[in-house]
């Protein structure tokens, strides 16, 4: 499965950029003066084959999971938060989901590992197990365990472009899971624990010098391989952040651009890009999350965000307001006139270029 | 007129925006999560004087004038782009004009001192003359010029509240004004031309010296008073920013949020805050332009500007992305649960929290 979504990624279309960046540059403007909306209208047709694009059915996918390692301490909120969250997610009552519900935005919720059943019919039930292993004890998860997790996020991305969802998001509920995805990214990049571990949803100083001595202890015990993405999310990782890597992956592979949400949803990103790089050309960086590490691993996939909100709630919060900005994008590339289109052909201006307009008012003002 | 507009100035609710506060720590989240989306919540709060706000009915201002200075090459495109593209921008055709229309923001274009008749009925006419003097041979306008050109923004805003506008924007057109924004921003802080000065449209090396020349020209020449920023504005401003700074200043006297666009919008924001320091509790700070003397000035105002599009436009073209994220602070205010409703009450927690629920799922997986 996992070598068919892989080998399913092809680049982006390059003719395609080509020709939204020529139709770009004849937009009645000066050259770049809209910078990032620009860029992303461009990168848009990369990635749908075509200059005008539009994203007005756009989804969110928000995996939701327990994480074993929680008691180590390591969080601030109880790990029973995830699942409440995880039923607050469908009613439109939390941070992200409230967004979503003012913005016109669908909101899918998948449960990849909640530790118990989640008794609410509008949560998609992908359950790999009831919450991974404490990875100070054991590895996370198996290697199939991660396998089957990725597929459930591969699977939400092709239901959704067959659903004609034009953007799709990417969020997660899981308590802890600031700590795996420090753990992770440690792992594949070799920086160190302090370089990639913040406060998470707001530490105390002893439980955050705690947190990175459990990511710091995790990988000193597994020791994942840092070319084997699959390992390093097996040992150290969760199950929302392997689902979300495979949602990168099946957006790409179904040609669908997708928008990272803050630390978490980057970090899966970069484990997605690391199996295909590739897939980056589908992705959509969105806000500078607050939390340390979101930083070093925007930079290697290489992504500029474009939202400065200070935001470090995860859930897909910042996906709303995403949206939002590549619609504004394909606006400026479907609604602008072009210089042609702009010049008002009345023979007023050229009666100005030659100063005999301006000199008359001149004169009557006078 | 000037002195009873700064008399109607009052501070921001501290009241209402310490009830905003804990409303705000009181949602579902960990608390400050949501970063600068919950500072813009409880500054409306502060600005209106209620804790719940809604920002449905938006206005962009569009001010537009002609600049004398053009005659000294310091511009990328022709002074008659002014007329035409101050016409385009109430036909949606323009960046800021199709952004609007896009979103459902009204956008008002106004004539401040465009250099000839405008032939369009859509463009309210309140020309104060046909362009200002080139700044190099004279003052740019009378003291009594500025006055009027202002005025006519703080009738624009008053006229705005009267109409039920919840929230406004304040752009600009006019081919030459980043010099003149420019030259008044290194009036008012004494910051040297090279520090405040950018490209603008897009200049080359040899007009962008120019540009630096003529602003450091101008202001030996005319020594505008740092102190009186009217000073500033009638010797090497023009008309536009003068009406900006109008806009600001009525838009806080009528308590009504205003959103700053980019480099010309901020230089007219921070004259308005030198002559009344209060106006900046009703001033909302959107993109951090490109243009080079945007961060010292939103810097000396003390906001925080969210979005980061490298952005260079002008015409109040960051204001409907803006007026979203400020929607999206006000739906996080409005509609997210508080921690009390977010609770599911129907015991599964509690069993949870016991272990119970969580060991018999895991004796069945087993």
């Amino acid at each position: 499965m996992l070598a068919a979504v892989l080998a399913a990624v092809r680049p982006a279309d390059r003719a395609a950029m080509e020709a939204a960046s020529a139709r770009m540059d004849s937009l009645a403007k000066p050259p770049r003066s809209l910078g990032k909306l620009e860029t992303l209208a461009v990168r848009l047709a990369g990635m749908t084959g075509q200059v005008h694009n539009q994203v007005k059915k756009r989804r969110i996918l928000v995996f939701c999971a327990d994480n074993g390692v929680c008691e180590e301490g390591v969080s601030s909120a109880p790990q029973s938060v995830t699942l409440a969250q995880t039923i607050n997610l469908t009613r439109g009552l939390t941070g992200a989901s409230c967004l979503a519900k003012h913005f016109g935005d669908e909101l899918r919720v998948i449960d990849v590992g909640v530790m118990c059943d989640v008794p609410c019919p509008e949560v998609i039930n992908k359950k790999v197990a009831c919450g991974t292993q404490n990875f100070l004890r054991a590895p996370a998860m198996t290697r199939q365990q991660a396998l089957e997790a990725l597929k459930a996020g591969v699977e939400q991305a092709c239901i959704a472009k067959a659903e004609g969802v034009e953007i799709l998001g990417v969020g997660e509920m899981g308590i802890g899971n600031t700590t795996t995805s420090s753990a992770v990214l440690a792992a594949l990049t070799g920086l160190d624990a302090e370089a990639v571990t913040g406060r998470g949803g707001g530490l105390t100083d002893g439980a955050f010098d705690r947190k990175k001595q459990v990511i710091a202890a995790g990988l000193a015990l597994h020791r994942p391989d840092p070319a084997d993405p699959i390992d390093v999310l097996a040992k150290v990782g969760g199950f929302d952040l392997c689902a979300m890597c495979g949602a990168f992956l099946g957006a790409a592979a179904e040609r669908l651009p997708v928008v990272i949400d803050g630390f978490i949803s980057v970090v899966a990103a970069l484990c997605a890009a690391r199996l295909c790089p590739d897939a980056r050309d589908y992705m959509i960086a969105s806000h500078v999350s607050f939390e340390r590490g979101y930083l070093p691993a925007v930079k290697e996939l290489g992504l500029e965000p474009f939202l400065q909100l200070d935001m470090r709630l995860g859930e897909g919060s910042g996906c709303p307001l995403a949206f939002l900005t590549v619609e504004a994008a394909c606006a400026v590339m479907n609604e602008m006139a072009t210089f042609e289109q702009a010049a008002i052909d009345d023979g007023y201006l050229a009666d100005i270029r030659r100063g005999d307009a301006f000199t008359v008012k001149e004169q009557e003002k006078a």
